[in-house]
């Protein structure tokens, strides 16, 4: 299972966008800086960093001791890679050098033999490599290792990179060429330097990098338990960890047996973005089909409508299958973040519908609603259901806030989502020798190196508020070549007929004839002028879930192309919003545009429908007393945005 | 607001009961037996209790150390209660000489003092009274001065009852006659001993008990907060509790300012019982008001429709009006037999069918749940569903065991279903110098010491399973006198007019003329064969929640008179349980008897209604597809007794 299909290069795909150019522009202009702030601890009322600090103290620049989290250096590492996607496309001098300096101070903090890990250099020492389990060295390695790529690759600069080339080599000697029988069978305890170490070596050819990978990958699950094995011998703890919860991170079965996703959510995806990647380097089919029913494991039993993931905070991890509470749920923002890496991976292996459908299903939903409109708060949890007074307050729903606070002592989230949306292009557009995917339909200019030359093509779209995608070819080539074009869940009809309409030069296409898994197949030797138009009709439907979902049953939600829609209690104040309900027949419309922030204005969804409310006893045999009334919907992602109240995506059937 | 109704004595109240006595009869035989042998560790694959093995090493008969909880020693006294309660009406020489043995063996563990507790007689001697927070010394005095006055009433046996005295008066010297500045504003962390010392009032008359009592329940939610100053004084923990969490202990609030009731469940009504016990012997009515507006609160917001309380395994609490999560549930067995304590001791008081309403609801669902229907295996969360595979075994779900097990390490609630079901008797009827009131319809003869002479009034009664009770006085006073008889909730219409009928010597009474606060009263100068006859029609009703209970909004439950229905995965097989739903307008018929287990045969409710199935995709447009379906209920105290399957009381509404 050869990965033949490439993500498009950062810098090859300027994103122009009705939706997302003001998000990004948003990220750039005020969460970057926002996020710096909060590094250097100069954000009032926000948890304490200390991150750029414990940097400095290793470096020998300031006196101190390290502070936070013992993964604290990787908020720094996401935080540089999202201002490297940043300053791909949009140069920024002073965010340059900002980030220079910082890198410096990181230079500076690496050991002579190239170690790099703030915690261990400033607290302790001498317990390097001994707890792989619960101390995330090889995470903030894997972190520091991709913002150190990416930063290469948006500047040209290599310091980071260099840095970062020599940890990964004493990280090989570490964990193979010394063969140290103490670190035999190593793994992480939290996946990411798989995934880290497969873009070092798609960038540097390096085959070290590949094997590092292999036996990191290749370790996890075999007995004897490597954690057990490690805990025992060094005598000290940090988490208090157990290592026998072997599920929690996915150690619980090789890898190439693995058939169900478990245990912590982010380290899930994170490992099966690592294990898709190395699948395709390696061209191993056994891999890539544990890769794929992992995947439809997710999408298909254990993914919220959003595509959050994570059905409980114990362990901050998936349940098992139809298990997903909507108000005692996790749904962190970064196992949202890891699905699209782990959907995105699988596409350049097989470029199928289901996968993009779930990376546009979580981008748009589950990763969006991490962020405040505003770009300066932040959520970890992203519930399907919160309830003030309730919600953040009691026993199983404390985790559960019903606000974005402005950061998290464990903060991953936030730079997360910058990243994710700094890199955003990447995700859109794949291309092989010959074909073009169009994966996400984001508007914006592609200049994208096919084997017969390079093509230009611009898309133009208004998506999600419309449905119609323009691609118009610029420069061409001469051969054949093919433009893939995603058809999306929500244009299937029961037998599995599109209604998209695709037009060529104003010719209709015979879009279902074409269109293979999930993608519209056109090939032509396109001339420059060449339109293809892909409509859409985005018309609000009512969503119902498998019926193992014991939650959602008698419920049912709402969507509009790739929008989960949710009722706030700010909208619907005819009662609380379990008192609302809709029948299977009621007609959706849209409203007048409203503000939810000043500057973000949505089309909301109005449904007929009815309250049903009993009050006085708590029980009685007189039924609710049924009233007309009307429900209004805004999308999920813009939720949490104007104050506490109640919100609901999925809402009585009645 | 004195106390003027009194409980009957055990003795004078023969149960003779169709449903009640073989439930008698199984705790006698098999229970009582069993939980011997369980506090003597001989039952193989139960948790090991080594509860009376502490007493024989405290008591130096053994060499050992002390094994279990630090509250080891209450499960001996709630069996040597239970025993007594059981003796009372059936003597037993042979069960009778064990607790005799048993509480010879509690006399040898007493030190000189009067001091009394194996935990730290054995364990830590240097700590007594220094951690009333955690270590649940009152509590442990408290069951057994319950276990004395009970010996005592049931046998006129006096030595464990000198016993506590002793250690009660060891008690007053500590906390009173000291003046011990260390122990100014003492309380427990665990209510118990407010209770279980006004038991020793009443026995005793002995107003030292009395002041005891108040200074605990005074003391309580008072600043400084003395879990604080205690823990800070003594520097060493047990339980690690937080004494901020003043919630969690009531600890919040002067007991007469609450309003809601909070925090660990049991700890609440055990504490309310005693503050009620109070309120009615100080003749204190702000003290009073507060267990009413406390009782209220539960009544109307709080519990579950089997009466049970506790929404969340987070300090086994009650979290907050109509928060009443249904899978995610505590709803402790003790702490149904707790707010049945509440609510007799409020009857007390005042006469009011809430009360009795509420007893009786948690009686027949929310107790008798706790017990398999062999009397082998206890529950002590009591759920609303079970859902095999997650229940017991996920985060929220863990505590949530589908299946009884044998025993528990914390053994709290098995002995406690077994005092309370051998003490049943003196629930049913309390009297005052000239009025008998029938709370609970139990057959059986009572002797009753009314102001004018003896009464004897016999009850028959097929309830729950008829609602025919006839009372039949033998024995009657000169004088007139009345018979108070309770009017249940489900009699009423929405206008408050019951459909009972009652009859006089066959000539029927107004009986909505007669009623007052739930009760009938029915005054006479009674002849001896005179018979009252109450008639109930038991139809089986569809229960509905209050919609600020967003747990139950748009389902339905059963009921039939008191008795909560349920359903089983085991009689409904077209599908999973949430996947069956009611129409408002479905008939509800009686089935054909049938057989929970040999012995216990129950008439199951049909109801026919719809199954709504959605698979194959995780979240769809199709709606889904609805089949004609049967649907058969059993009485919910019946649950778990055929196997692991699911169970739901709430069902869906199509």
């Amino acid at each position: 299972m050869k990965a033949t299909n490439k993500n498009i290069d950062l810098k090859s795909f300027k994103v122009n966008d009705g939706f997302f150019s003001p998000i990004r522009k948003l990220v750039k202009d005020v969460v970057l800086p926002y996020q710096h702030d909060i590094l250097e601890d100069n954000v009032e009322g926000a948890a304490k960093s200390h991150a750029i600090e414990n940097f400095r103290i290793a470096a020998g620049d300031e006196n101190g001791t390290f502070y936070g989290m013992v993964f604290q250096d990787s908020d720094v590492a996401k935080w540089i890679e999202a201002c490297a996607y940043s300053l791909a496309l949009y140069p920024d001098a002073k965010l340059e050098k900002t980030v220079d300096d910082i890198i410096d101070i990181i230079g500076r903090a690496q050991l002579d033999d190239g170690y790099l890990n703030t915690y261990f250099t400033v607290k302790e020492p001498e317990h390097k490599w001994q707890n792989l389990h619960e101390c995330h060295e090889l995470y903030c390695a894997g972190h520091m290792i991709e913002a150190a790529v990416a930063y290469y690759e948006a500047t040209g600069k290599d310091k980071l990179l260099n840095i970062m080339i020599r940890m990964s080599d004493l990280m090989y000697k570490v964990f193979i060429t010394d063969k140290n029988p103490e670190l035999a069978g190593a793994i992480p305890g939290h996946p990411e330097i798989e995934l880290a170490l497969m873009r070092l070596y798609h960038l540097t050819g390096n085959d070290k990098y590949l094997e590092l990978t292999k036996l990191f990958i290749d370790n996890r699950g075999n007995e004897p338990n490597f954690f057990e094995t490690e805990t025992k011998r060094r005598g000290w703890e940090h988490f208090h960890m157990n290592y026998n919860d072997k599920e929690y991170a996915q150690n619980h079965l090789p890898v190439r047996k693995q058939t169900k996703a478990a245990g912590h959510a982010v380290r899930a995806v994170y490992l099966y973005t690592g294990m898709a990647d190395l699948a395709g380097a390696t061209d191993e089919k056994e891999l890539f089909d544990a890769c794929e029913t992992l995947f439809d494991n997710i999408a298909e039993k254990q993914s919220y409508i959003t595509g959050a993931i994570g059905s409980t905070h114990h362990g901050e991890a998936f349940t098992t299958d139809y298990d997903l509470p909507n108000d005692t749920i996790y749904a962190e923002t970064c196992a949202a973040i890891g699905l699209i890496f782990f959907a995105d991976k699988m596409l350049t292996l097989k470029p199928s519908g289901k996968y993009a459908d779930l990376m546009e299903r979580a981008l748009y939903n589950g990763v969006l609603s991490g962020m405040q409109l505003d770009g300066s708060r932040f959520f970890y949890v992203n519930p399907l259901e919160v309830n003030p007074g309730i919600s953040g307050v009691y026993g199983n729903y404390r985790h559960v806030l019903p606000e974005r606070p402005k950061w998290f002592g464990c903060a991953c989230c936030p730079p997360n989502v910058s990243r994710l949306l700094t890199s955003l292009g990447k995700y859109v557009i794949h291309h092989n020798d010959d074909t073009i995917y169009s994966n996400l339909f984001v508007g914006g200019k592609a200049d994208i190196p096919l084997a017969s030359g390079n093509v230009t093509l611009t898309v133009t779209t208004d998506y999600p508020t419309g449905g119609v995608v323009k691609y118009t070819f610029d420069e061409v080539s001469d051969s054949e070549i093919t433009l893939a074009i995603r058809i999306p869940w929500f244009t299937y009809d029961e037998d599995g007929k599109t209604s998209c309409v695709l037009t060529h030069n104003g010719k209709t296409l015979d879009v279902n004839n074409i269109t293979n898994d999930g993608y519209a197949y056109i090939s032509d030797i396109f001339k420059s002028g060449d339109e293809i138009i892909l409509s859409m009709e985005l018309t609000p439907v009512k969503m119902y879930a498998n019926t193992s979902v014991r939650y959602d049953v008698n419920n049912v939600a709402i969507m509009r192309g790739p929008i989960v829609y949710c009722f706030e209690g700010a909208d619907n104040t005819d009662g609380a919003l379990q008192e609302y309900g809709i029948t299977a027949d009621a007609k959706i419309k849209e409203g007048a545009p409203m503000d939810i922030i000043p500057g973000t204005t949505v089309i909301p969804l109005i449904i007929d429908g009815y309250t049903k409310k009993l009050s006085g006893k708590l029980y009685s045999t007189v039924a609710p007393v049924t009233t007309p009334a009307t429900l209004t919907a805004i999308p999920y992602y813009t939720w949490g945005n104007r104050g506490l109240n109640q919100m609901r995506v999925w809402m009585h059937l009645f």
